[in-house]
């Protein structure tokens, strides 16, 4: 990425913007339906358009020649309602597939030069479409590997400014098992859970009703996906560990996430057995799903290690990560006029402590397995202490309630600020990895969901 | 299950003795495969039979007339490798199904009367048959709502005698989400699964190495099944809590499990967000899934409330579980001859305190979405301290390595003492509800599992 290594450039058939956030460098994955054909099925994105990969192996199955998949292979994995088989397939597909998309929407294509009827077949504009949630993970998992998230998170929680991590959290990644039935696609809008919490931290005195501390986290989410072979969905068998050094050929890709949270219901009920209903509710995630391969330009080295890990855990100093601008913002409900988003996160993902590797490495060491579509996160992906808007949840921006976080006022509005979430605010995800240089932009799109007001008992 | 109110027995087509474990009123669902028919589908058991539902929707087809679901609808229900797509039909079909089979496999059927041969065909011996996982569990949560297995666990984990519960222990039932995909049917055996773990409880060093405390522990799942309508595999929606009256109904039937836990690798990960990979690696449960309806005639009031639950966790002093036997045994590898078992555990459900139902309604009560298939499990079902063989995990019985139990000799060999589990070891849960005076035996079968000794990663 520097001007003696430039990134290289693609061109497409497809017009758009150079630094566009879906270029055919990036081909993020989907699953969307239409009025005119309800039935879910798989796309990728490019530029304005979805590629509907079922009319694609229709209409151009001659182009198929060039594909490992046969365009009748192609038609009974796309046209299904999730992207599950087609993660299951072994990664060697999946990279040829990908290189075969590129090469069929690329500038020189012969596929489309002769029949541009063809080509808007095969596109549908994405404003047309409705996006669904590209995958059903069999489980999903929830890390907590940035390091300046789980260090403030414990200091607010035990009101000790100076508290460490406790001493585990260097020697492995910790995490928790999650839920799989609520991960919900961006624009879901839920409830104000209710549950029991403590009337004020600390506390003995516990109260029922709806949670008073509705927080988000802004997190990616990696996509398990690719087999070593083709006859199974797992990508490791149950009692056979992943090593280290091929931990990220078992990664799909890359989702936005927001794991929404009752802090004061997850606080009280966490121990010692972890969250549970404070976060069963509702996990938003993007309807795009970003191939490890589209980020490539943007590798960094992880952040250096503190305490060498066990061998099985270290990256002897060669860990790395991606350089992901994220961002998230809040905006309340309108009383007139247009919403108004406030920034409250601006950070990357080059701050999490442990690496995607670490995190698969660590998850199958006893022998987990991990199947295809399954879900890992990094969780809260906050940043240095000393850089503005690093803090990657409400919690930490607003020092647990302590320091309220000022709201954009709207015009002619009063100004608001906020602690937790009131009924009716949005939140709004987003995430990029740019090179100025060339221009490339990676786009993952925008994770957005409401808290509506609680529904009573 | 008095004299004044004795169990009505039913008669059968197919021949049992009267403590049959496998009764026209057990049934208990499974899959399997033959020989001769490789492709895994949905059965029942009756007596030492199979009944194949795939033959029985296409041979006696005529019968189904009777039944809630047409003939082909039944084919193309069991014709599949799990139980899930039946468990997601209405709840009001799993009823008359259930009457439908009782019905023509009666004494007094006419279906099978005049053709016995008919009979042979639906019915397979089920020492020729290979059973599989019956459900694919979307997800898979563990309670701890064993009063005496927390407590005595808590007391040993922190070398305290008098150690009470913690407060929130009696507010809700605490649990956390499982692993789903190293979820595995009996007779699967595993390596001794590697972490980290401290050189000795309760110092600051650790290592990295195969567990040296593996330990099982007799849990019973619950298999949520039965929507209220047939449009979704949902049995309640994302973010409609189900209220503690209508729990049970969207719990389908039990099923014995063997939630194995590395406590050495828990114990040092768990702080603060539960177990990770001390129980990933492997939880084990039975072939057979036990209808709820089965267990009607063994209901029994569930203990004592000892602190007055918020509303939507209050049963007012009404809480039903049932009294089902629960025995673990252990056999060490034979160096000749046949395993010995020792008997580890016999105690009974019944002294839960949580109920089915109050964990149906803590685990939904802020939204979450429970699908067909989803399993929860009561966590380790220990009994009371006074009881000889309550504890059901060997950290109890064995009092973390203090207080080593006695295995029964093998005949001519050296008696031999556990903490806990050795490579070759095998542990064999069982169950059963009897009714002494009307000889009604319902049996769940043998969960089994054989610890094999650590792969070297």
């Amino acid at each position: 990425m520097t001007k003696e290594n430039p990134i290289e450039r693609l061109e497409s058939i497809v017009p758009y913007a150079p630094d566009h956030p879906f270029p055919l460098e990036n081909l993020p994955w989907t699953v969307f339906s239409t009025p005119a054909n309800s039935a879910p099925r798989c796309a990728v994105r490019l530029a304005d358009q979805l590629v509907d990969l079922v009319v694609l192996s229709s209409k151009a199955s001659t182009a198929f020649s060039q594909s490992p998949l046969s365009a009748e292979q192609a038609r009974t994995l796309f046209a299904q309602p999730t992207l599950n088989t087609y993660l299951a397939q072994p990664r060697r597909v999946h990279q040829a597939f990908r290189a075969f998309l590129q090469q069929i929407f690329s500038a020189d294509s012969t596929v489309f030069a002769s029949d541009s009827q063809l080509l808007q077949g095969v596109l549908v504009p994405v404003e047309q479409a409705k996006l669904h949630l590209p995958i059903r993970a069999g489980d999903y998992t929830d890390f907590c590997a940035s390091q300046y998230h789980c260090t403030s998170t414990g200091r607010l929680m035990f009101n000790d400014p100076t508290r460490p991590l406790e001493d585990q959290w260097f020697q492995l990644p910790i995490a928790y098992h999650g839920r799989s039935s609520s991960l919900v696609v961006s624009g879901t809008n839920f409830a104000r859970p209710q549950g029991i919490f403590r009337t004020k931290p600390g506390s003995s005195e516990v109260e029922f009703g709806p949670s008073k501390r509705m927080d988000f986290e802004l997190e990616v989410a990696f996509v398990v996906g690719g087999s070593a072979s083709s006859d199974t969905e797992d990508v490791n068998a149950l009692g056979k560990p992943v090593p280290l050094r091929e931990a990220e050929e078992v990664i799909f890709g890359m989702m936005l996430m927001n794991d929404w949270s009752a802090r004061d219901i997850q606080g009280y009920e966490m121990n010692p057995l972890g969250p549970f209903t404070g976060k069963n509710f509702a996990t938003t995630l993007l309807p795009y799903l970003v191939e490890l391969a589209a980020l490539e330009p943007f590798r960094t080295p992880s952040p250096p290690v503190e305490h060498t890990p066990f061998a099985y855990l270290d990256h002897k100093g060669t860990g790395s990560t991606w350089d992901i601008n994220l961002q998230a913002h809040l905006a309340p409900l309108p009383t007139t006029g247009d919403k108004v988003w406030t920034k409250i996160t601006d950070t990357s993902l080059k701050h999490v402590y442990w690496t995607a590797a670490q995190m698969v490495a660590h998850h199958t060491v006893t022998g987990c397995n991990l199947r295809a579509a399954d879900t890992f996160a990094t969780g809260t992906v906050s940043g240095p202490f000393d850089e503005e808007h690093s803090e990657a949840s409400l919690i930490e921006a607003c020092k647990a309630g302590r320091k309220p976080i000022p709201l954009v006022a709207a015009k002619g509005a009063e100004a608001q600020t906020r602690t937790f979430l009131e009924d009716g605010d949005e939140v709004r995800i987003t995430g990029s990895a740019y090179d100025a240089q060339s221009k490339l932009h990676i786009g993952f799109g925008e994770c957005t969901g409401q808290l509506l007001p609680a529904i009573p008992l």
